[in-house]
């Protein structure tokens, strides 16, 4: 298809296009003159995971490059992949100087420990979890954090990890894992905030 | 307490303090001279308040000024000032022309109505939930929110309602509502993906 079509069908700009071809974050089309480039499937699947992180993930443009090159780059070790990718959709989070900062962490990493996770000591997740503990105990919130590692543990390994194909080749893996993170992460949050509406209408009789 | 020593055990810098003040995001202190004024708890409170939606709930200033309205205007129905809080926290989703849009936002409208959840007509979070979907369905990514609906309503009724107090005064029912789900949904989301990355790890077998 023509740059126009492939335009119309992903809902993406044709300049938008062009950038992201530009910035490498789009394969070439196959060149049928010097001014008109051919466009396939590849080309549309690869737009809508683009508009898809994001919109949908809200992630930057520069985080969606790292995701990008995760995918693509076939010399990496599969896990190294798959690490490269996560960390590319956490956002950055700054440690903090003083003591709430180090128990917030120090609980985050005795977490993991009892829940036996594999998550490795530089992941960017531990980071944010801690930043999170320190607003809470600040702000009065309860820190019970049980229900949501149940809940998070559950939804992971009974639902998310069976969409992944980690049989087949290792872009359709990372792919999968990438679109599953951010899609079920966001309908969760919606639905979260929906069943919030409902359940507070609820108690408060109106 | 000074403006400076309120920066220092609010982490936020006096200019920031001062252009808070001057969009009304902040109450204005105690002027004890010319030039000089005294803040309390509840100015240190509110900061905290404005920090955690800023970082760890990734909203715009635009948006806190939304949810601050809503806590302060005493002149609202509880339920409409719960809504507004509610909606400022959900991301502006423009709805799409066409079919695909149609067919994921009519799936919305019936799972709310067979849930028999009280979600009002213009609550922002139906066309979130569409736009997921329509994303969902272009990438092949399976659309089975039976569990995510389940693990929602259940970590909402169960756990985030029970920190509201429902029978105190307004203002502190909003702010641990709009405190509840910022920071419960950032956990939730930070927890799924280590669950994410230890699962996938064993499942690679590395």
């Amino acid at each position: 298809m023509r740059i126009s079509e492939l335009s119309a069908k992903s809902g993406v700009a044709i300049p938008t296009i062009k950038y992201y071809l530009r910035e490498g974050m789009l394969h070439q089309g196959e060149q049928t003159a010097a001014t008109r480039a051919e466009y396939d499937e590849t080309h549309l699947r690869r737009l809508r995971m683009i508009r898809a992180l994001l919109e949908v993930g809200r992630l930057s443009v520069a985080s969606i490059k790292q995701v990008i090159a995760a995918v693509e780059d076939e010399s990496l070790p599969v896990r190294q992949v798959l690490g490269t990718a996560h960390y590319a959709l956490s956002p950055a989070v700054e440690p903090e100087p003083g003591e709430e900062w180090r128990s917030a962490r120090a609980m985050v990493d005795d977490l993991i420990d009892e829940l036996g996770w594999d998550v490795t000591e530089s992941a960017p997740t531990r980071d944010e979890l801690a930043q999170t503990i320190v607003r809470m105990r600040q702000l009065g919130v309860p820190v019970d954090l049980r229900p949501y590692v149940e809940a998070a543990r559950r939804l992971v390994a009974e639902v998310e990890l069976n969409t992944i194909p980690f049989d087949g080749p290792r872009d359709a893996a990372v792919e999968a894992m990438v679109l599953g993170t951010v899609l079920y992460g966001r309908a969760l949050d919606t639905l979260r905030r929906m069943a919030h509406e409902s359940e507070s209408a609820r108690r408060l009789g109106v």
